[in-house]
């Protein structure tokens, strides 16, 4: 059981060498750029997964679906320890370190005591099991990043814990969704009620002023905004280490951009 | 198909989960001591597994089987990069690179292109046929485990190559055993022909004499001699970072325990 939208391709694929796979809601109609509701599971189903963060679209899930006893499994690579889930609504939650965590290298499982052990012959390295039964020590572990992880952890409980970095992640995404709304030259191709806090695409609608925009950026600093190939345009991604000064920034570059090219915003 | 060491039980426990495994060759009968002659293999074998450097036992293969069609699959974990060997005797060499290389939670394959793709339905993150068709990028790569390797690889350049880092090992290494040859207190539980560049257990055949020296040892800043709980004793590992001023020092401590418990060594 999933609900679809780029980000859980790859999770689809693993799963049908597996099993049988239902995509019960996707949002494809639209190209990705909303959540859509999600039905009730089907009452065989082992899981429902979905990805609470879409890197590439910029949407995410903040109320997660209840789905009673079918377990709710959730790929939280892009929002983990950015906004507060209860980890109790879930079966199984795993995330890749890279974005909010540490060093890539690194993917923390949580996963109900009940639910390890489920599949038979799985590969070592795969199996929840065998890493529950040899406290994640079976083979060498990545010594290096685990210890970053660490330090992050320990930041993250000077910050005020989990909580507090929502705030955080709150205010500087909402700085720039407010400046994308009202804006009269960039816009968001993203539903409001499912906005990503952590990545932002924007867009003039327009290829070649995108294009534009990205090369102008670029010269003065700001790198990595160009959106991902599928869909075009740019992106600013607000990981929980991104300050609020860099969004601030960059609106006013976006005001400079704007006033250059299309004679300044006209704000409504 | 494997010569079986406790270094290996892993790799029969994963390929079991594949297909038949048979155990060719074994050195169980002298608690892994020394490295099997290597039969003929089977004709019909997928491959034949051996593991270049046994960690906890301290044995090394240096001539490695020619296998002629039987493709030739080493884990070189433990001497990667410490001793030369010819890649094209083999058909698949996978290694950690905790050991030589860099910091774990990277493993290099190196893999023969005919070989690749030819199980069906593996998970992702151990199909090579995924790998090398997205240049080891399918998922986020460990990227600051591969900044370090790629340090590594360029220091090892400059000591002059693998070839120049074995001379070095080899001068390490028969330090130690030339001393544990001769020592009338330690020795070397390992068969001459086939003894580790890495990996040195020694002892003094006295469990309780073993324990006071790990613990004078630790005291004067010697740490992790201890050997492995399945073989007992004391193990120097002497990788390519360890300097041979680490084993002069070691050496002259052993002396002083010597002297000290024993009346001193008798050097015949």
């Amino acid at each position: 059981m999933f609900t679809r939208d780029r980000g859980q391709k790859k999770a689809i694929e693993e799963a049908e060498k597996l099993t049988d796979v239902e995509i019960i809601a996707s949002s494809v109609d639209k190209n990705f750029s909303y959540i859509p509701e999600i039905p009730d599971v089907p009452k065989d189903s082992a899981y429902l997964h979905i990805t609470t963060n879409n890197t590439i679209e910029g949407t995410a899930i903040f109320d997660v679906p209840q789905t009673k006893e079918i377990p709710l499994v959730a790929d939280m690579s892009s929002n983990i320890l950015s906004s507060v889930y209860k980890v109790s609504d879930f079966g199984l939650i795993y995330a890749g370190a890279q974005k909010n965590i540490g060093p890539a290298g690194l993917t923390i499982v949580i996963v109900r005591d009940d639910l390890i052990g489920q599949v038979e012959k799985l590969p070592a390295m795969l199996d929840y099991a065998v890493q529950a039964k040899n406290d994640s020590l079976y083979n060498t572990p990545p010594t290096f990043a685990i210890y970053v992880a660490k330090l992050v952890l320990e930041w993250i409980k000077t910050q005020g814990g989990v909580a507090a970095v929502e705030k955080q992640n709150r205010a500087k995404a909402g700085l720039l969704y407010e400046y994308l709304d009202r804006s009269t030259v960039f816009s968001s191709p993203v539903e409001r009620f499912c906005r990503s806090l952590t990545n932002i695409p924007f867009q003039t609608g327009d290829a070649a002023l995108d294009r534009l925009f990205l090369e102008e950026a670029e010269g003065k600093g700001f790198v990595n905004l160009k959106g991902h190939r599928l869909v075009g345009g740019m992106r600013a991604s607000l990981y929980n280490a991104f300050p609020i000064e860099g969004v601030e920034a960059l609106m006013a570059f976006m005001d400079e951009f704007a006033l250059k090219y299309k004679g300044g915003e006209v704000h409504v």
